[in-house]
């Protein structure tokens, strides 16, 4: 085979076999294949696309590259859970602890944030000595033994991925679905759970921006899912403002406690339980959506939910008193309210913004291996549909000086729209995709 | 400037300025630039294509990257000719001692052979002696005192396009009309002549397979001239079967020689009378096609255009006898005749497949660099249209050796198609574009 050749044959439309592709990847992966090659491909695939057979043979192509954990021959039923990202998503933190205390194994291995948008890892970082960087043994270890663990992305997991996408980065290759849809699901072949429940998001603070891109990539990810052995069910969620009210990443974390404990909003917390009770129902392990959904709230009202998550947190060196108590986790020095600049009913709150003014705050990284402050970021005093008096609080900000969160008010009272007439949000979960 | 920002805004299909290709084409020329970056920014281009505008402006930053001749500040005017290459395709080797005879300076740099088309330089090398790496300024002397100069192609002319190219040939990116002109025009502009013809071949011996190809190609061409200042015209010629009888080096040159002799076959003759009239209608040396087509045919009958190219051979160091003389050009030690295996009409002479054909007696390269045999190829003896009686001379095969004579039999057969009824050629030149 030549590269030449099969970037011909995509750059003309025509299907690559499953050898071509897997030629292509162990051969950019191996470095046998130059980086000239490599892009000028995916500038083609951008271009031409990919089938379902193709995309998925990609996809195992890439998971094939590196270490293959393979966790579902140590235990199954066992499920992974992914979010496409978005601003306030701590969805993960609430449904991994709520899946495993319903008897269900979970294995996640979740990223940092970048740009406007959080990451899970940041998130859980905010409790103190609690290690993510888990190597292939103690992440198989803990979650044999608590039906659960909490891991950073091991860079020995698909490789090829890592390659290909920093070559995407700086060759203007991002954004195509087959391409992002191969390169999140290498990671999870790769991690071999038996399920997957995608959280695909749309709307201003999610990356896909249209209800109907996020519903091409979710039936991508889960065609690959389909056709490579991995059960997989999308939920395609409005990611329009931010999830909850807690913006930042120890902020966060008190919120997924919150949830954990009944007492979090109403909007992510019934995401959380949704999402918890697809599981459920995914693995077969109770056989409706009813009952799944008592059984998950019954583990919020005993508390096994908590306690699954500190019971982890402490398997991996956390301090297990700042979950039951997260009144210790570690809090900004200045809490400044910004309040309503008028009355009415809020229409938008633009999450994109938000993220990008927690960023400012020092939550997240403009540049990748950025610091972050874990302290620091939002609580949102109302949401869309919410009517408020003039004067009435809007923003809580949690920031590292007085002068930092004075600065920020400006942009934050940016972020919203009013209406003088009733303003009705959204659903938040949209659609359900299943194999 | 960023080159992902450059390669995404391509990609979108928006229209780069004219210091964004700059930046992008001399960063590149310099190594500030990498491979994978200009490879996917080639194929967006594959894709998108380009305005005339960016088409220009892409070639005058290529013919900017390196040394500029700018002949015409030498002598004007002064003519440049380019061919997009054929089978059989002698006729810069006539054209040019002709416009050279009437009085228009000819400042020729031309390429080598690669695949089943022939190249210039490799036909000249036929004349012992000869020789045409020159350095810039032997080609402007040779130039300001014969009026001709006949070289090989600078590396220091346009070196953006040399590494573009090379590039272009390992990433499927070759067939790009934007990109094929640019890097033709590219060292067009760089020798600075004041006037272009080109000859834009379209058919199953050509490059460009159809005549809609030729004709955008040539369009393409004609307007990067017209917004450069390097007035063009571009014949759309037909290479349906090769041009001419022979092909091959030697046996093109002396073909050439009969031209100028005004005793080569009617097409090929015709061909270059027309292109030579063109070139001094062009530079308004006379007023009409019809006066033009008389000087030229004079400079055949006195001898002058043979004298002139004999004088330019000299002047590079070639033998002017093997001019005045072309039986003294080397021979092949084989010479077979094909004869006609059945009665008939010629339907049509596959021109690609007699030069591939060419290329297995030793006469063309299979790689860049390969040595080649200037003695070998074939004397067609008859062409499409002419009625031959069974055992009738059909080609003339000259060879290495008797084996090798022998074995091409085959494949030259099977170049060839029969009629029973009556068979009309088409024309030679199909239109031709003025800026």
């Amino acid at each position: 085979m030549q590269a030449g050749e099969l970037i011909r044959k995509k750059r003309e439309g025509e299907e690559l076999s499953a050898e071509e592709i897997d030629w292509f990847v162990q051969g950019y992966t191996r470095g046998q294949i130059a980086d000239y090659h490599a892009s000028a491909w995916l500038m083609a695939v951008y271009f031409r696309g990919m089938t379902a057979r193709e995309t998925a043979d990609l996809t195992r192509s890439m998971a094939h590259s590196g270490e293959q954990l393979n966790v579902r021959q140590a235990i199954a039923p066992v499920v992974d859970k992914h979010s496409t990202g978005g601003v306030g998503d701590k969805v993960t933190l609430a449904v991994a602890p709520l899946v495993a205390a319903c008897g269900v194994a979970v294995g996640k291995m979740s990223g940092r944030g970048l740009g406007h948008t959080g990451g899970t890892i940041d998130k859980l970082e905010s409790v103190e000595g609690l290690r993510t960087d888990l190597s292939s043994s103690e992440f198989l270890d803990i979650l044999l033994k608590h039906h659960l663990v909490l891991a950073g992305q091991s860079s020995e997991l698909a490789p090829a991925d890592g390659k290909l996408y920093a070559l995407r980065d700086v060759t203007a290759t991002v954004e195509s679905i087959p391409l992002i849809a191969s390169s999140i699901m290498s990671k999870k072949l790769a991690i071999g759970a038996s399920h997957l429940l995608l959280d695909v998001k749309f709307g201003s603070g999610a990356f896909m921006k249209d209800l109907e891109s996020a519903r091409l990539l979710a039936r991508t990810m889960v065609d690959i899912g389909r056709l490579s052995g991995l059960h997989t069910v999308a939920a395609i969620t409005s990611m329009e403002q931010p999830l909850g009210r807690a913006v930042g990443n120890a902020l966060e974390m008190a919120e997924a406690i919150a949830i954990l404990r009944g007492e979090g909003p109403a909007d992510v917390s019934d995401l959380c339980y949704h999402e918890a009770a697809e599981l459920l129902v995914m693995t077969g392990t109770v056989p409706s959506m009813a009952e799944a959904d008592m059984r998950v709230r019954k583990a919020v009202r005993s508390g096994a939910g908590l306690a699954k998550l500190a019971e982890v947190i402490e398997a991996q060196g956390g301090s297990p008193r700042q979950i039951e108590r997260p009144e210790l986790l570690p809090t900004a020095p200045v809490r400044l309210m910004l309040r309503a600049p008028r009355g009415g009913y809020i229409a938008a709150i633009e999450a994109e913004k938000i993220g990008t003014a927690s960023m400012q705050l020092g939550a997240g990284r403009f540049q990748k291996g950025d610091p972050i402050d874990h302290r620091t970021g939002f609580v949102l005093q109302a949401k869309v549909g919410d009517r408020l008096a003039p004067g009435d609080p809007l923003v809580e900000i949690h920031a590292r000086s007085e002068n930092e969160a004075a600065s920020i008010q400006q942009t934050l009272l940016a972020c919203y729209r009013w209406s003088d007439a009733l303003v009705t949000p959204g659903p938040l979960v949209y659609d359900t995709l299943h194999p």
